[in-house]
Protein backbone atom coordinates (compact mmCIF):
# COMPACT_ATOMS: atom_id res chain seq x y z
CA UNK A 1 0.00 0.00 0.00
CA UNK A 2 1.25 3.40 -0.91
CA UNK A 3 0.77 6.59 1.24
CA UNK A 4 0.51 9.94 0.47
CA UNK A 5 1.12 13.46 2.09
CA UNK A 6 -0.92 16.53 1.02
CA UNK A 7 0.16 20.02 2.76
CA UNK A 8 -3.19 21.47 3.20
CA UNK A 9 -3.96 25.23 3.19
CA UNK A 10 -6.84 26.18 5.73
CA UNK A 11 -6.24 29.83 4.76
CA UNK A 12 -6.93 33.08 7.16
CA UNK A 13 -9.29 31.24 9.55
CA UNK A 14 -12.66 31.72 8.43
CA UNK A 15 -13.82 28.21 7.26
CA UNK A 16 -15.73 29.74 4.45
CA UNK A 17 -12.56 31.00 2.98
CA UNK A 18 -11.25 27.34 2.40
CA UNK A 19 -11.12 25.81 -0.89
CA UNK A 20 -13.31 22.32 -1.67
CA UNK A 21 -10.11 20.43 -2.64
CA UNK A 22 -8.79 21.23 1.03
CA UNK A 23 -12.26 20.29 2.46
CA UNK A 24 -12.02 16.91 0.57
CA UNK A 25 -8.20 16.17 1.68
CA UNK A 26 -9.21 16.84 5.34
CA UNK A 27 -12.09 14.25 5.62
CA UNK A 28 -10.31 11.78 3.71
CA UNK A 29 -6.81 12.14 5.77
CA UNK A 30 -6.40 8.66 7.91
CA UNK A 31 -4.50 11.60 10.16
CA UNK A 32 -3.79 15.08 10.33
CA UNK A 33 -0.30 16.60 11.69
CA UNK A 34 -0.12 20.37 12.36
CA UNK A 35 0.49 23.52 14.47
CA UNK A 36 -2.27 22.79 17.72
CA UNK A 37 -3.99 26.37 17.10
CA UNK A 38 -4.36 24.99 13.47
CA UNK A 39 -5.39 21.61 14.28
CA UNK A 40 -8.38 23.33 17.01
CA UNK A 41 -9.87 25.09 14.22
CA UNK A 42 -11.48 21.86 12.55
CA UNK A 43 -13.95 19.81 13.77
CA UNK A 44 -13.09 16.44 15.03
CA UNK A 45 -13.60 13.11 12.63
CA UNK A 46 -14.71 9.73 13.97
CA UNK A 47 -11.60 7.42 13.32
CA UNK A 48 -9.11 10.48 12.00
CA UNK A 49 -5.95 10.61 14.44
CA UNK A 50 -4.50 14.02 15.00
CA UNK A 51 -0.63 14.80 16.01
CA UNK A 52 -0.85 18.29 17.66
CA UNK A 53 2.70 20.53 17.72
CA UNK A 54 4.21 23.55 18.67
CA UNK A 55 5.00 26.81 16.79
CA UNK A 56 9.00 26.54 15.72
CA UNK A 57 8.61 22.55 15.50
CA UNK A 58 8.00 22.83 11.36
CA UNK A 59 10.66 20.38 10.60
CA UNK A 60 9.94 17.26 13.18
CA UNK A 61 6.45 18.00 12.42
CA UNK A 62 7.08 17.42 8.66
CA UNK A 63 9.18 14.74 9.19
CA UNK A 64 7.03 12.94 11.34
CA UNK A 65 4.46 13.24 8.61
CA UNK A 66 6.25 11.78 6.06
CA UNK A 67 7.43 9.18 7.96
CA UNK A 68 4.04 8.00 8.52
CA UNK A 69 2.84 8.48 4.94
CA UNK A 70 5.92 6.55 3.48
CA UNK A 71 4.26 3.74 5.98
CA UNK A 72 1.07 3.47 3.68
CA UNK A 73 -0.97 5.72 4.96
CA UNK A 74 -3.31 8.66 3.66
CA UNK A 75 -1.79 11.75 5.47
CA UNK A 76 -2.76 15.28 6.21
CA UNK A 77 -0.30 17.96 7.13
CA UNK A 78 -1.50 21.07 7.62
CA UNK A 79 -0.96 24.94 7.53
CA UNK A 80 -2.41 28.37 8.00
CA UNK A 81 -3.06 30.48 4.70
CA UNK A 82 -1.41 28.84 1.71
CA UNK A 83 1.37 25.90 2.80
CA UNK A 84 3.78 27.94 0.10
CA UNK A 85 4.22 30.94 1.55
CA UNK A 86 6.11 31.11 4.68
CA UNK A 87 4.58 28.18 5.70
CA UNK A 88 4.45 24.00 5.59
CA UNK A 89 5.80 23.41 2.07
CA UNK A 90 9.03 24.05 2.26
CA UNK A 91 9.10 22.73 5.60
CA UNK A 92 8.26 19.29 4.00
CA UNK A 93 10.42 19.63 0.56
CA UNK A 94 13.60 20.29 3.16
CA UNK A 95 13.02 17.20 5.13
CA UNK A 96 12.70 15.64 1.59
CA UNK A 97 15.90 16.84 0.35
CA UNK A 98 17.62 15.82 3.42
CA UNK A 99 16.11 11.92 3.93
CA UNK A 100 15.80 8.96 3.06
CA UNK A 101 15.33 7.94 -0.60
CA UNK A 102 11.88 6.62 0.25
CA UNK A 103 10.72 10.06 0.90
CA UNK A 104 11.16 11.14 -2.68
CA UNK A 105 9.34 8.48 -4.05
CA UNK A 106 6.30 9.43 -1.99
CA UNK A 107 3.46 10.90 -3.34
CA UNK A 108 3.39 14.55 -2.43
CA UNK A 109 0.50 17.10 -3.17
CA UNK A 110 0.58 20.50 -1.79
CA UNK A 111 -3.00 22.08 -1.81
CA UNK A 112 -3.31 25.80 -2.04
CA UNK A 113 -4.97 28.15 0.47
CA UNK A 114 -5.63 31.86 0.81
CA UNK A 115 -2.50 33.81 2.31
CA UNK A 116 -2.97 35.87 4.87
CA UNK A 117 -1.40 39.33 2.08
CA UNK A 118 -4.72 38.26 -0.15
CA UNK A 119 -7.07 38.38 3.14
CA UNK A 120 -5.72 41.58 4.44
CA UNK A 121 -5.41 43.10 1.03
CA UNK A 122 -9.74 42.02 0.02
CA UNK A 123 -10.54 43.49 2.89
CA UNK A 124 -9.80 47.19 2.69
CA UNK A 125 -10.01 47.30 -1.14
CA UNK A 126 -6.72 46.26 -3.65
CA UNK A 127 -3.27 46.93 -2.12
CA UNK A 128 -2.02 44.74 -3.70
CA UNK A 129 -2.96 45.74 -7.72
CA UNK A 130 0.31 46.29 -9.22
CA UNK A 131 3.76 44.98 -8.31
CA UNK A 132 4.32 44.13 -4.87
CA UNK A 133 7.12 41.42 -2.55
CA UNK A 134 6.25 39.03 0.54
CA UNK A 135 8.89 39.88 2.76
CA UNK A 136 8.89 37.37 6.32
CA UNK A 137 10.68 39.97 9.02
CA UNK A 138 11.91 36.85 11.18
CA UNK A 139 15.44 36.89 11.42
CA UNK A 140 15.46 33.26 12.70
CA UNK A 141 16.06 31.85 9.79
CA UNK A 142 18.41 34.71 7.92
CA UNK A 143 20.53 37.36 9.05
CA UNK A 144 18.57 40.94 9.62
CA UNK A 145 21.09 42.65 7.35
CA UNK A 146 19.34 40.49 4.47
CA UNK A 147 15.91 41.56 5.48
CA UNK A 148 17.70 45.60 5.56
CA UNK A 149 18.50 44.67 1.80
CA UNK A 150 15.68 43.50 0.80
CA UNK A 151 13.38 46.73 2.45
CA UNK A 152 15.50 48.98 1.02
CA UNK A 153 15.51 47.17 -2.74
CA UNK A 154 11.85 46.45 -2.70
CA UNK A 155 10.67 49.71 -1.62
CA UNK A 156 12.97 51.69 -3.67
CA UNK A 157 11.81 50.21 -6.39
CA UNK A 158 8.46 51.02 -5.99
CA UNK A 159 7.03 47.47 -4.92
CA UNK A 160 4.14 47.64 -2.52
CA UNK A 161 5.43 45.35 0.35
CA UNK A 162 3.71 42.33 2.39
CA UNK A 163 5.32 41.76 5.69
CA UNK A 164 5.24 37.90 7.26
CA UNK A 165 5.90 37.19 11.02
CA UNK A 166 6.43 40.80 12.00
CA UNK A 167 6.43 40.27 15.85
CA UNK A 168 6.80 37.64 18.46
CA UNK A 169 8.25 37.39 22.10
CA UNK A 170 11.73 36.08 21.06
CA UNK A 171 11.73 39.09 17.76
CA UNK A 172 9.78 42.40 19.47
CA UNK A 173 12.14 44.97 18.06
CA UNK A 174 12.10 43.78 13.89
CA UNK A 175 8.51 45.42 12.62
CA UNK A 176 9.64 48.97 14.45
CA UNK A 177 13.02 48.82 12.62
CA UNK A 178 10.95 47.66 9.72
CA UNK A 179 8.89 50.27 9.65
CA UNK A 180 11.31 53.20 10.70
CA UNK A 181 13.66 52.33 7.82
CA UNK A 182 11.04 52.23 5.18
CA UNK A 183 10.25 55.83 6.56
CA UNK A 184 13.83 56.76 4.70
CA UNK A 185 12.41 55.17 1.43
CA UNK A 186 9.20 56.41 1.62
CA UNK A 187 6.50 59.62 1.76
CA UNK A 188 5.28 59.97 5.75
CA UNK A 189 1.77 59.99 3.82
CA UNK A 190 2.02 55.90 2.54
CA UNK A 191 -0.96 53.67 3.60
CA UNK A 192 -0.29 51.14 5.76
CA UNK A 193 -2.80 48.22 6.31
CA UNK A 194 -2.60 46.27 9.95
CA UNK A 195 -4.75 42.67 9.33
CA UNK A 196 -5.22 39.76 11.80
CA UNK A 197 -7.14 36.81 12.16
CA UNK A 198 -9.52 37.39 8.87
CA UNK A 199 -12.56 36.01 8.55
CA UNK A 200 -12.92 35.11 12.69
CA UNK A 201 -14.58 36.30 15.53
CA UNK A 202 -10.92 38.29 16.55
CA UNK A 203 -10.16 39.83 13.37
CA UNK A 204 -8.57 43.60 13.59
CA UNK A 205 -8.06 45.58 10.50
CA UNK A 206 -6.42 49.06 10.89
CA UNK A 207 -5.55 51.41 7.76
CA UNK A 208 -3.48 54.24 8.90
CA UNK A 209 0.67 55.58 7.32
CA UNK A 210 3.72 55.37 7.62
CA UNK A 211 4.24 58.18 10.08
CA UNK A 212 1.69 56.86 12.71
CA UNK A 213 2.27 52.93 12.19
CA UNK A 214 2.70 51.75 15.39
CA UNK A 215 4.71 48.36 15.55
CA UNK A 216 3.06 47.63 19.05
CA UNK A 217 -0.19 46.96 17.20
CA UNK A 218 0.57 43.66 15.83
CA UNK A 219 1.04 40.46 17.11
CA UNK A 220 2.55 36.84 15.33
CA UNK A 221 -0.73 36.66 13.74
CA UNK A 222 -0.53 40.05 11.99
CA UNK A 223 0.23 41.03 7.91
CA UNK A 224 0.97 44.17 7.39
CA UNK A 225 0.81 46.27 4.08
CA UNK A 226 3.21 49.13 3.45
CA UNK A 227 2.36 50.60 -0.01
CA UNK A 228 4.26 52.27 -2.45
CA UNK A 229 4.38 55.72 -3.70
CA UNK A 230 1.49 54.66 -6.11
CA UNK A 231 -0.96 53.52 -3.10
CA UNK A 232 -4.08 55.55 -2.97
CA UNK A 233 -6.48 55.99 -0.33
CA UNK A 234 -10.31 57.18 -1.20
CA UNK A 235 -12.52 58.55 1.67
CA UNK A 236 -16.07 56.75 1.42
CA UNK A 237 -19.48 58.03 3.11
CA UNK A 238 -20.33 55.62 6.27
CA UNK A 239 -17.93 53.20 5.90
CA UNK A 240 -13.97 52.25 5.61
CA UNK A 241 -11.37 54.02 3.32
CA UNK A 242 -10.63 51.79 0.07
CA UNK A 243 -6.79 51.69 0.47
CA UNK A 244 -5.73 50.40 -3.45
CA UNK A 245 -2.56 50.63 -5.77
CA UNK A 246 -3.68 51.15 -9.52
CA UNK A 247 -2.90 48.95 -12.32
CA UNK A 248 -0.89 52.02 -14.20
CA UNK A 249 2.02 53.47 -13.38
CA UNK A 250 1.31 56.84 -13.01
CA UNK A 251 -2.61 56.45 -12.92
CA UNK A 252 -4.61 59.15 -15.42
CA UNK A 253 -7.25 60.82 -12.43
CA UNK A 254 -10.54 61.36 -13.97
CA UNK B 1 -33.44 49.07 -1.84
CA UNK B 2 -28.78 49.03 -1.02
CA UNK B 3 -27.19 47.03 -4.21
CA UNK B 4 -23.95 45.30 -3.46
CA UNK B 5 -20.97 44.63 -5.78
CA UNK B 6 -19.18 41.61 -4.94
CA UNK B 7 -15.29 40.91 -6.69
CA UNK B 8 -15.07 37.22 -6.78
CA UNK B 9 -11.79 35.07 -7.24
CA UNK B 10 -12.34 32.02 -9.14
CA UNK B 11 -8.37 30.90 -8.27
CA UNK B 12 -6.84 28.96 -11.05
CA UNK B 13 -9.85 27.76 -13.25
CA UNK B 14 -10.59 24.39 -11.56
CA UNK B 15 -13.73 24.16 -9.71
CA UNK B 16 -12.57 22.61 -6.66
CA UNK B 17 -9.79 25.60 -6.00
CA UNK B 18 -12.78 27.60 -5.45
CA UNK B 19 -14.22 28.67 -1.66
CA UNK B 20 -17.06 28.28 -0.01
CA UNK B 21 -17.45 31.91 0.13
CA UNK B 22 -17.02 32.59 -3.26
CA UNK B 23 -20.00 29.89 -3.98
CA UNK B 24 -22.06 31.03 -2.06
CA UNK B 25 -21.43 34.69 -3.90
CA UNK B 26 -21.99 33.75 -7.21
CA UNK B 27 -25.01 31.92 -6.24
CA UNK B 28 -26.72 35.10 -4.71
CA UNK B 29 -25.65 37.32 -7.53
CA UNK B 30 -28.59 38.69 -9.79
CA UNK B 31 -26.29 39.01 -12.05
CA UNK B 32 -22.50 38.43 -13.07
CA UNK B 33 -20.14 40.55 -15.16
CA UNK B 34 -16.85 39.22 -16.27
CA UNK B 35 -14.53 38.39 -19.17
CA UNK B 36 -16.12 35.91 -21.76
CA UNK B 37 -13.60 33.12 -20.95
CA UNK B 38 -13.82 33.42 -16.88
CA UNK B 39 -17.88 33.34 -17.10
CA UNK B 40 -17.84 30.22 -19.58
CA UNK B 41 -16.53 28.53 -16.29
CA UNK B 42 -19.85 29.01 -14.65
CA UNK B 43 -22.81 26.67 -15.09
CA UNK B 44 -25.62 28.96 -15.99
CA UNK B 45 -28.23 29.65 -13.17
CA UNK B 46 -31.82 30.72 -13.56
CA UNK B 47 -33.06 34.28 -13.68
CA UNK B 48 -29.39 35.37 -13.01
CA UNK B 49 -28.11 37.61 -15.71
CA UNK B 50 -25.06 37.73 -17.42
CA UNK B 51 -22.96 40.42 -18.81
CA UNK B 52 -19.94 39.20 -20.65
CA UNK B 53 -17.15 41.67 -21.64
CA UNK B 54 -13.74 41.23 -23.73
CA UNK B 55 -10.24 41.11 -22.44
CA UNK B 56 -8.91 44.75 -21.81
CA UNK B 57 -12.28 46.23 -21.03
CA UNK B 58 -11.37 46.08 -17.38
CA UNK B 59 -12.51 49.58 -17.00
CA UNK B 60 -15.39 49.40 -18.69
CA UNK B 61 -16.73 46.20 -16.89
CA UNK B 62 -15.67 47.34 -13.56
CA UNK B 63 -17.82 50.86 -13.98
CA UNK B 64 -20.85 48.51 -15.54
CA UNK B 65 -21.14 46.57 -12.93
CA UNK B 66 -20.65 49.80 -10.40
CA UNK B 67 -23.48 51.51 -12.07
CA UNK B 68 -25.97 48.45 -11.74
CA UNK B 69 -24.89 47.26 -8.08
CA UNK B 70 -25.78 51.27 -7.00
CA UNK B 71 -29.22 51.04 -9.04
CA UNK B 72 -29.76 48.70 -6.11
CA UNK B 73 -28.87 45.11 -6.94
CA UNK B 74 -26.61 42.56 -5.74
CA UNK B 75 -24.32 42.15 -8.68
CA UNK B 76 -20.91 39.79 -8.58
CA UNK B 77 -18.25 40.26 -11.15
CA UNK B 78 -15.62 37.57 -11.67
CA UNK B 79 -11.87 37.91 -11.60
CA UNK B 80 -9.60 34.95 -12.41
CA UNK B 81 -7.47 33.43 -9.75
CA UNK B 82 -7.74 36.46 -6.55
CA UNK B 83 -8.85 40.10 -7.34
CA UNK B 84 -6.98 41.49 -5.90
CA UNK B 85 -3.50 40.51 -7.71
CA UNK B 86 -3.08 41.97 -11.44
CA UNK B 87 -7.11 41.66 -11.51
CA UNK B 88 -10.05 43.15 -11.11
CA UNK B 89 -10.17 44.83 -7.08
CA UNK B 90 -8.03 47.51 -8.40
CA UNK B 91 -9.83 48.65 -11.92
CA UNK B 92 -12.93 48.52 -9.53
CA UNK B 93 -11.31 51.21 -6.99
CA UNK B 94 -9.78 52.90 -9.93
CA UNK B 95 -13.43 53.15 -10.99
CA UNK B 96 -14.61 54.83 -7.58
CA UNK B 97 -12.13 56.97 -7.10
CA UNK B 98 -12.81 58.60 -10.03
CA UNK B 99 -16.71 58.09 -9.59
CA UNK B 100 -19.98 59.38 -8.81
CA UNK B 101 -20.21 59.93 -4.98
CA UNK B 102 -22.99 57.39 -4.84
CA UNK B 103 -20.10 54.69 -5.49
CA UNK B 104 -18.55 55.72 -2.47
CA UNK B 105 -21.33 54.77 -0.40
CA UNK B 106 -21.90 51.44 -2.24
CA UNK B 107 -21.34 48.16 -0.33
CA UNK B 108 -18.28 46.24 -2.13
CA UNK B 109 -16.83 43.12 -0.39
CA UNK B 110 -13.77 41.99 -2.89
CA UNK B 111 -13.77 37.90 -2.03
CA UNK B 112 -10.18 36.46 -2.52
CA UNK B 113 -9.03 33.70 -4.80
CA UNK B 114 -6.09 31.58 -5.17
CA UNK B 115 -3.84 33.47 -7.50
CA UNK B 116 -2.10 31.91 -9.81
CA UNK B 117 1.53 31.90 -8.74
CA UNK B 118 0.38 29.88 -5.50
CA UNK B 119 -1.23 27.48 -7.59
CA UNK B 120 1.85 26.97 -10.11
CA UNK B 121 4.15 26.79 -6.95
CA UNK B 122 1.68 24.08 -5.30
CA UNK B 123 2.00 21.92 -8.51
CA UNK B 124 5.85 21.56 -8.06
CA UNK B 125 6.81 22.38 -4.56
CA UNK B 126 7.33 25.33 -2.62
CA UNK B 127 9.67 27.39 -4.91
CA UNK B 128 7.58 30.75 -3.08
CA UNK B 129 9.26 29.64 0.46
CA UNK B 130 10.76 32.09 0.98
CA UNK B 131 10.77 35.95 0.35
CA UNK B 132 9.32 37.00 -3.45
CA UNK B 133 8.09 39.64 -5.61
CA UNK B 134 5.49 39.34 -8.23
CA UNK B 135 6.13 41.39 -11.49
CA UNK B 136 3.34 42.15 -13.97
CA UNK B 137 5.23 42.29 -17.53
CA UNK B 138 2.90 44.09 -18.77
CA UNK B 139 4.11 47.27 -20.27
CA UNK B 140 0.49 48.80 -21.58
CA UNK B 141 -0.09 50.33 -18.25
CA UNK B 142 3.79 51.38 -16.96
CA UNK B 143 7.07 51.97 -18.79
CA UNK B 144 9.03 49.00 -19.81
CA UNK B 145 12.05 50.55 -17.94
CA UNK B 146 10.35 51.00 -14.44
CA UNK B 147 9.92 46.73 -15.17
CA UNK B 148 13.29 46.25 -15.97
CA UNK B 149 14.33 48.45 -12.86
CA UNK B 150 11.83 46.09 -10.82
CA UNK B 151 13.17 42.92 -12.23
CA UNK B 152 17.09 44.05 -11.37
CA UNK B 153 16.65 45.39 -7.56
CA UNK B 154 14.21 41.99 -7.35
CA UNK B 155 17.01 39.89 -8.37
CA UNK B 156 19.76 41.54 -7.06
CA UNK B 157 18.34 41.26 -3.41
CA UNK B 158 17.70 37.49 -3.50
CA UNK B 159 14.02 37.42 -4.12
CA UNK B 160 12.03 34.34 -5.94
CA UNK B 161 10.11 36.15 -8.99
CA UNK B 162 6.91 35.58 -10.19
CA UNK B 163 6.03 36.98 -13.57
CA UNK B 164 2.23 38.05 -14.71
CA UNK B 165 1.04 38.77 -17.99
CA UNK B 166 4.37 37.73 -19.28
CA UNK B 167 3.26 37.60 -23.00
CA UNK B 168 0.69 38.52 -25.56
CA UNK B 169 0.01 39.38 -29.34
CA UNK B 170 0.45 42.97 -28.53
CA UNK B 171 3.59 42.15 -26.26
CA UNK B 172 5.63 39.42 -27.74
CA UNK B 173 8.99 40.36 -26.97
CA UNK B 174 8.55 41.27 -23.55
CA UNK B 175 9.35 38.31 -21.41
CA UNK B 176 12.50 37.36 -23.68
CA UNK B 177 13.83 40.62 -22.97
CA UNK B 178 13.08 39.73 -18.62
CA UNK B 179 14.88 36.46 -19.16
CA UNK B 180 17.54 37.49 -20.72
CA UNK B 181 17.85 40.64 -17.90
CA UNK B 182 17.48 37.91 -15.12
CA UNK B 183 20.29 35.93 -16.60
CA UNK B 184 22.89 38.79 -15.81
CA UNK B 185 22.19 38.70 -12.06
CA UNK B 186 22.23 35.19 -11.76
CA UNK B 187 23.12 31.35 -12.23
CA UNK B 188 22.64 29.70 -15.33
CA UNK B 189 21.21 26.67 -13.09
CA UNK B 190 18.78 28.74 -11.45
CA UNK B 191 15.28 26.64 -11.85
CA UNK B 192 12.49 28.58 -13.80
CA UNK B 193 8.90 27.00 -13.53
CA UNK B 194 6.13 27.80 -16.38
CA UNK B 195 2.81 26.98 -15.44
CA UNK B 196 -0.97 27.71 -16.70
CA UNK B 197 -3.95 26.35 -16.05
CA UNK B 198 -3.40 24.63 -13.41
CA UNK B 199 -6.55 22.38 -12.30
CA UNK B 200 -8.13 22.66 -16.32
CA UNK B 201 -7.89 20.22 -18.87
CA UNK B 202 -5.37 22.18 -20.40
CA UNK B 203 -3.02 22.14 -17.23
CA UNK B 204 0.47 22.36 -18.69
CA UNK B 205 3.80 22.48 -15.43
CA UNK B 206 7.33 22.71 -16.97
CA UNK B 207 10.49 22.86 -14.51
CA UNK B 208 13.38 23.94 -16.69
CA UNK B 209 16.50 26.82 -15.77
CA UNK B 210 17.12 30.14 -16.28
CA UNK B 211 19.62 29.03 -19.23
CA UNK B 212 17.27 27.08 -21.25
CA UNK B 213 14.24 29.02 -20.63
CA UNK B 214 12.17 29.59 -23.47
CA UNK B 215 9.66 32.14 -23.97
CA UNK B 216 8.06 30.69 -26.42
CA UNK B 217 6.79 28.40 -24.46
CA UNK B 218 4.71 30.84 -22.54
CA UNK B 219 1.15 32.17 -23.44
CA UNK B 220 -0.86 34.53 -22.05
CA UNK B 221 -2.13 32.56 -19.48
CA UNK B 222 1.35 31.00 -18.33
CA UNK B 223 3.10 32.04 -14.75
CA UNK B 224 6.68 31.85 -14.49
CA UNK B 225 8.48 31.70 -11.48
CA UNK B 226 11.97 32.38 -11.50
CA UNK B 227 14.03 31.18 -8.19
CA UNK B 228 16.63 32.86 -6.39
CA UNK B 229 20.15 31.56 -5.83
CA UNK B 230 18.70 29.48 -2.83
CA UNK B 231 16.00 27.60 -5.20
CA UNK B 232 16.69 24.30 -4.98
CA UNK B 233 15.48 21.17 -7.26
CA UNK B 234 15.24 17.82 -5.93
CA UNK B 235 14.97 14.48 -7.89
CA UNK B 236 12.60 11.94 -7.50
CA UNK B 237 12.16 8.64 -8.56
CA UNK B 238 9.41 8.23 -10.88
CA UNK B 239 7.88 11.63 -10.74
CA UNK B 240 8.86 15.20 -11.26
CA UNK B 241 11.36 17.15 -9.46
CA UNK B 242 10.61 19.26 -6.55
CA UNK B 243 11.37 23.01 -6.82
CA UNK B 244 11.17 24.60 -3.36
CA UNK B 245 13.17 27.51 -1.84
CA UNK B 246 14.26 26.97 1.80
CA UNK B 247 13.02 28.73 4.56
CA UNK B 248 16.56 29.81 5.75
CA UNK B 249 19.25 31.72 4.35
CA UNK B 250 21.78 29.40 3.63
CA UNK B 251 19.81 26.33 4.29
CA UNK B 252 22.40 23.58 6.24
CA UNK B 253 22.12 20.43 4.31
CA UNK B 254 21.99 17.23 6.59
Amino acid sequence: MSGRLSVIGLGPGDPAAITAEAVAALKSAQALYGYAGYLDRLPPQSGQQRFASGNGEEATRAAAALGHAVAGADIALISGGDPGVFAMAAAVCEQIDAGPAAWRALEVRIVPGITAMLAVAARVGAPLGHDFCAISLSDNLKPWSVVERRLDAAAGAGFVLALYNPISRARPWQLGAAIERLRGHLPETTPVVFGRAIGRPDERVVVTTLQTADPAAADMATLIIVGSTQTRLVARSGQAPLVYTPRSFAAVRA
